[in-house]
C-alpha cells in the first residue's frame, strides 16, 4: 500500500475531539495517507518517511464537507418561482408539486445525469459525503427509482415519500401507501426514512406512524421540522431520540431544552433562509444551550438551490452567530455525526482520507472570503479528484 | 479577421438600452465575434455564416461583470480581525493601517503576484473589467508604485492616497502631501482620484480640495461616501456632478433626491455589509426614486475580501430588494457607466466581446444558485480565457 505525505500545510483541521480547540487545528502540519485512510497527522517537522510526497504550498487542509441533507433527485428547475418570490411572493411547500411533475416525466438516465452533475458540482466545492433524499416521485415506482438513482452516488440515501401529499390525493390513503407498498419498494435502496413534519405537509401523528413503519423495515428515522413555523416536529424528534432533526428555524424554549436533553443534533440549513428570505435559525442560542449543531445545504430546486457548503459556512457566521471554527466543525464533524458516521468528518489516523485543500492559509477564509471558489483540490478515499 | 459564431445560447443578455426589457434578453440566441468585438447578435435561426462555430449547449451568455470598485494592491490579510468582528467587535476604518504596514513592507514583485492572483480569481468568476485603487501605500513612493502595479492589469486605476490619514501624521499636512508631491507621482499611473469621505477619514472640505487637485492633474473624481453613517459625501458627489459615488449605505432623503437630480450613479458594495454585519443599502428605494445603481465587490482585505460578483448579485437580490435582472444589469451595464465606459457592459455590435458563459440557462441562476461557481468560461476581447 503506497503511503503519501501531504506536507507544508499551514493549518490542518483534524476535528480531534481530544484537542484543546474545537477544530484540533495543527499549524505547519503534515498528514500521511495510506490507501483510503489517514495514517498519521502532526507537525511537518515530525513527519515519518513515505513513498510519495506532496507539498501544498502553505495552504489549509480540512476534512471534506459532510452534507447531511440534500434533495438531488429531481428534474427541471424553479427559477421563475424564485424570481417571483424575490419580488415578494412568500415560499409555500406546495411548489414541490411542480418538481414532482417534472421528475415523474424524466427518464432514469436523465435523473442520473442530473444527480451526477450536482454531485460533481458539490465535490468541486469540498463536499466528500452527501446524503440524498427521494421525495419528488411520490408514487411507489418513482420513489423507488429515485432512490435507486441516488444509491449510485452515496450510501446515505433517504426515503422521503412523506415530502408532501400529492395533488388530488387523500392524506390518510397516502400515509397508508407511504407506510405500505411504497416503503416496501423503497427500503432496499434506503438507509434512512424522513418526514416533512410541517403545517401543509404531515402532522406529528402521521410522522410518528411513518417513522415507526420505516424502522420496522430497518430504516433509520430523520425529520424535517419547524422550517416554516413553530410546531411539534422538533419535540417529536427529541422524544424519539433521533440522531438529528433538520431545519429548526422556528424554535421555542421547550424545543431547545428537548434537543439538549435528548442529544439530538439540530441540522441547520441556511441556504433555505437565504433563498426564501425567512429569518435565520439561531445557531448561537442552540450552541450556548449545549445543543449540537450541524449545517447542510438542503440543495433542492425550490427552497435552496445551492450546492455550496462554503456559502453555508459563510452564512452561518454572518447570519447565525457562529464563529468560523464552529461553522466549519458543523459542516464536517457534526455533519458526520448527523449521519451516524464515525469514519468521516475528521482527519485522524484510521479515518477515511476525505479532505479538501483550500487556496487559503486557514479555515477562517471560508467565511472571510464569501462566494470565492477557494477549494483547490479534493481527495476522496485517499485519491485526489481534481 | 476570423469570425466566430457562438450559438445555442438559451438566453443572451445584451443590455441593449432600446429593448423592452431591462436586460435586452434574447432567447435561442447566437452572437458573432469578429476580432475583439461583437459583430452581430440575434436569434440563432437568423445567424450569418462565420468562419468558426461554438455551440454552448443551451447555456446563458452575459456581458462580463464590470467591477467598478476594488482595492487589490495590498499585502497580508486580516482574517483574525474578521473573526474577531464576527465575534462582536465592530468594524472601524483604522484597521486599514494594518494593511498599510504590510503593503509598504512588500516588494513590487510580491504586490504584482498578489494582484495577478486576485485578478485571475475574479476572471474565473466572470469579471472582465476591474477598477483597482491604491490606498494602502500612503507615502508618495508607495502610492505611485501601487498604481504602477495596478496599471499592469487595468486601465481603470484610481489614486486613493486619501484613504485614511496615516498613523502619527497631521491631517492638514497629509492633505497637502496628497494634493502635492504624492499626486504628482501618482497621476501618470491613474485615471481616477478618490477620497474616503467619512468620519474618521476625510471630511467634505478635504474631499473637495483633494478632488479639485486631482482634476487639475487630469484625473476624474470619485468618492467613497456614507459607508459607516450619514454624512455629507453623497451630496458632495451630486453637487460636483460625479459619475458615481460608492457605498451609499446610510442615506437620508435629501441624499437620494440629490443623486436623482445629478444623475450620479450609486455604486453599492454588498460584500461590505455581508462582511461587516452592517445593514445593507436600500437599492430598491434608490431604483424606485430613479437613481442609477451599480454593484461592485469592493474586494479588499478589511471590509470585503470577496472577489465574487456572483455573490454580490445574489446579495443584491436577497438583501437589497433588487430583481435578478436589476442586479445583473447593475453588475454589468451600470458598472460600465460608473466607469464612464461605453465600449463594455453590453453585448451589441461594436462593443468589446467581453462575456461569460454560465453553466445555467438564465441570468436568474446567479441569484437562484448562490455560492455555486456557475461561470463556465469567460471571453476577453473576443478570446476565450478558460
Amino acid at each position: 500500500m503506497t503511503s503519501t505525505l501531504i506536507t507544508n500545510i499551514a493549518e490542518l483541521v483534524t476535528n480531534d475531539p481530544e484537542a484543546d480547540d474545537l477544530l484540533g487545528a495543527i499549524s505547519d502540519a503534515a498528514l500521511v495517507v495510506e490507501g483510503a485512510r489517514v495514517a498519521w497527522v502532526g507537525r511537518a517537522a515530525d513527519a515519518p518517511a513515505t513513498d510519495e510526497r506532496l507539498d501544498v504550498g502553505g495552504r489549509a487542509v480540512l476534512p471534506g464537507f459532510v452534507d447531511s441533507h440534500s434533495h438531488l433527485v429531481f428534474a427541471g428547475d424553479r427559477a421563475q418561482e424564485f424570481a417571483a418570490r424575490m419580488g415578494g411572493k412568500s415560499y409555500a411547500a406546495g411548489g414541490i408539486r411542480t418538481t414532482v411533475a417534472a421528475t415523474r416525466a424524466a427518464t432514469d438516465e436523465q435523473l442520473t445525469a442530473h444527480v451526477a452533475r450536482l454531485v460533481q458540482e458539490m465535490r468541486r466545492q469540498g463536499t466528500t459525503t452527501v446524503e440524498i433524499k427521494s421525495g419528488y416521485g411520490l408514487t411507489t415506482k418513482d420513489e423507488a427509482r429515485s432512490l435507486a438513482v441516488a444509491r449510485q452516488f452515496t450510501e446515505e440515501t433517504t426515503f422521503l415519500g412523506a415530502h408532501v401529499v400529492p395533488a388530488d390525493t387523500d392524506p390518510a390513503a397516502y400515509v397508508e401507501l407511504v407506510t405500505g407498498a411504497m416503503l416496501e419498494a423503497a427500503a432496499p435502496y434506503a438507509k434512512w426514512i424522513d418526514v416533512f413534519c410541517e403545517r401543509g405537509a404531515f402532522d406529528d401523528d402521521q410522522a410518528r406512524t411513518i417513522l415507526a413503519a420505516g424502522r420496522q423495515h430497518g430504516l433509520r428515522p430523520r425529520l424535517h421540522a419547524n422550517q416554516l413555523g413553530p410546531g411539534p416536529g422538533v419535540r417529536l424528534a427529541a422524544e424519539l431520540g433521533l440522531t438529528a432533526v433538520d431545519h429548526c428555524t422556528f424554535l421555542e424554549h421547550a424545543d431547545v431544552v428537548a434537543l439538549r436533553d435528548s442529544g439530538t443534533i439540530a441540522t441547520l440549513l441556511p441556504g433555505v433562509e437565504f433563498s426564501t428570505r425567512q429569518p435565520y435559525p439561531d445557531a448561537r442560542a442552540l450552541l450556548d444551550a449545549g445543543v449540537g449543531v450541524a449545517i447542510a445545504s438542503d440543495c433542492n430546486p425550490g427552497s435552496s438551490f445551492t450546492s455550496s457548503l462554503p456559502l453555508c459556512v459563510a452564512l452561518a457566521v454572518r447570519e447565525m452567530g457562529m464563529t468560523p471554527a464552529e461553522a466549519v466543525h458543523a459542516a464536517t464533524a457534526m455533519g458526520a455525526r448527523a449521519l451516524g458516521r464515525d469514519d468521516i468528518g475528521a482527519l485522524m489516523p484510521g479515518k477515511r482520507a476525505d479532505l479538501m485543500v483550500l487556496d487559503a492559509p486557514s479555515h477562517v477564509h471560508l467565511a472571510y472570503r464569501p462566494g470565492v471558489p477557494l477549494v483547490q483540490s479534493v481527495w476522496l478515499g485517499g485519491r485526489p479528484q481534481m
